[in-house]
């Protein structure tokens, strides 16, 4: 198996926090070779849930809305964080609900995976909910305004290589869902 | 077309620079409906490219590394970050050959993708290098140790799904290419 090593933490240094939202800490660090890095960073935001929610029919329910971090308007996965305590699939129940007023039949685990695994920024859980229907008005409470809007297939291809995913959570979380062997 | 509005960006305040590792700001902003948000964070780190490198026999030439953001190892796509005034093609063949020691016949751009597209985090840049062969030992000059190892397809798909690409940028670059139609 692997001679990788992990790197030995010397020390780790808070930068900034306004704790949930964001906390940014310098890690000092010794090598596998003897070497020491100071001011490796690590910034941390809270984790997430991304839902690929389609209906019976296989269209996918999915939101525009303005995302300020890229000061553009982006097609996005129902997402948002998880609430201090709150298990993925929780997160993924009440934020579909919350933002679109969909509800799932089933729901499966799509896969976690950090963004900017260097610096452990944040970790997406995906999730996959099957024979969502709607049954309730959107109420996000989000700060930004949304539309739902619902894509077949062969829009969500398009949309995921023409830009208007713009965001790598919900692409990813698309592009899992595509590659699952149709048996499933 | 949508009607979804831009925030009014009020001010932006410094909070902690590392250059050009990685700066933190704060943002205060004026919703649609005309309530006011302070703190709104936005951190930026480089912009980087993420490489699918794929042999004649449709092997992935891929990497294990131990990555500290996340505290394990990892499989990851050759990947690095684009230097100051270096266009995105030029960083994808420049680190493809240090991290690989490979070049390629044929290059194809995969999109563009931004990591937490609420704070701007970075840009992926996805790019597909297609005939790829070894020229050189690999360079890197990274801190990370790495181990070069061939992957087929069959690999990649159990890699994506059994927590081996711990990284979302990886994971959507592989998923992004394994999406492509079969013609091209």
């Amino acid at each position: 198996m692997s001679l990788l090593k992990p790197w030995r933490l010397l020390a780790r240094r808070p930068i900034f926090a306004d704790r949930p939202f964001i906390t940014v800490e310098a890690d000092d660090v010794e090598l596998p070779d003897g070497r020491r890095v100071d001011n490796f960073y690590r910034v941390t935001v809270p984790d997430y849930v991304s839902i690929v929610a389609v209906t019976p029919e296989r269209s996918f329910v999915m939101l525009r809305q303005y995302k300020h971090g890229i000061g553009r308007v982006s097609t996005t996965t129902p997402a948002g964080r998880m609430e201090e305590g709150e298990a993925p699939l929780a997160a993924a129940k009440r934020e579909l609900l919350e933002e679109t007023g969909y509800e799932a039949a089933r729901w499966e685990a799509g896969g976690r995976f950090v963004m900017a695994a260097n610096l452990r920024f944040t970790t997406m859980n995906a999730f996959f909910a099957f024979d969502v229907r709607k049954i309730a008005e959107p109420n996000s409470g989000d700060l930004e305004e949304m539309e739902v809007h619902l894509l077949d297939e062969g829009e969500i291809r398009q949309a995921l290589t023409d830009g208007r995913v713009a965001d790598a959570g919900s692409a990813l979380a698309l592009s899992l869902f595509l590659l699952r062997p149709p048996a499933s």
